[in-house]
């Protein structure tokens, strides 16, 4: 497979070039260390964006929910649907308020969801998400039964085009404002986890699993 | 001004009504904790989502960027537009695979776009964008001058119609999957800053200020 997504009208990166890019492993990156996504499709009435999780394989991204929900509904039509995931790394605060900016990656993925039926896909699936939420947690779960596997709508996305943007460094101010006396540089930015809590309803000898102690994000190095 | 948003087509919560909300203090306060919205528009090519700063004013929030933005283009023309902005408050770990879930606040915004020409209303939409960002930070700024006021696209958004979604607390197992031996309660997640990392270019007795000393999203109690 090509190590870039091919180059397309939709995917055209205009501003500021030099931080855009095709490279299917930099879009992987980004989809894999992000939590949500940002699901965004036509209806009559206008774009909706609506926030929900995912997992990867491959070149395929799963969502899932209620039969209920009205946007799996809406993309189990077949519609042309657009996910974005981002990634906020840092606040960049510069001399000139118009220098001011923010480090970030970003993964814009086009595609269209079909419904998944085949159980054995399904069950694949609803495993994917748990790994792409909690790394680790299947070993320590009830299975989905026959009704919640039924309760569970399960959508794929191939992904037909997609590219990633992202802003790293310090500020870049103009020459002549480098003497003014504000503070510039920039202030990280990270998802953080805090101490698990246990259910209320849970036996005390019952200890927090190490990734729930130690819950990250993966990240790729560089 | 009614304290909640007209019921709409578009905002109607079907799923987990509990959930929802049409409260514009609920819609508020998540658009005043967020950082980045997520924007999604159509195009002849199908619907597009792009995150991107933002900051409200009462009903009406602003967008900006360069005037080479293809986003920014797009939305001027005042198509309908969707923004979307999402706080990830917690990973729920059930013992059922099935009830896992995340703890979250969402707030979806229906509107469309219009261009600030006025340069009053631009000057003061693009300082309410640094205050949203970062708290304090206007006044130790060199502020924008004639050239960077006209290269900076601003636009309005005014809230049309908006929802709120929110799922709190910890997880709901089954009876009859409590007495399973699987650790379950949530891992409370949040956007965390670390120290600021001071510009190479900047003069070694340049205190980093309080705001980026203790950067932290507002957030309103309860």
């Amino acid at each position: 497979m090509a190590s870039h997504y091919p180059a397309s009208d939709r995917t055209q990166i205009r501003r500021l070039p030099e931080r855009g890019t095709l490279e299917r492993a930099e879009v992987h990156a980004i989809l894999d260390e992000g939590l949500v996504c940002h699901v965004g499709f036509a209806t009559e009435r206008g774009p909706v964006v609506i926030p929900t999780l995912y997992a990867r394989d491959g070149e395929r991204l799963y969502l899932h929910g209620s039969p209920a929900s009205r946007m799996l509904r809406a993309l189990a039509r077949g519609v042309p649907v657009c996910i974005t995931v981002t990634l906020v790394d840092a606040l960049v605060l510069a001399r000139s308020a118009f220098h001011h900016s923010m480090n970030y990656r970003s993964a814009v993925v086009f595609g269209r969801a079909r419904e998944i039926g085949d159980l054995e896909e399904k069950r694949r699936a609803l495993r994917l998400l748990v790994e792409h939420v909690v790394p680790g947690r299947n070993g320590d779960t009830r299975p989905p039964n026959d009704f919640e596997e039924r309760y569970t709508r399960v959508l794929a996305v191939e992904i037909e085009a997609a590219s990633a943007k992202r802003r790293s460094g310090g500020p870049k101010d103009d020459a002549e404002d480098l003497a003014l006396p504000h503070w510039a540089g920039v202030v990280p930015l990270r998802l953080a986890a805090e101490a698990p809590v246990p259910s209320p309803d849970l036996a005390a000898d019952v200890p927090p699993p190490p990734y729930a102690v130690a819950y990250r994000r993966p990240r790729r190095a560089g």
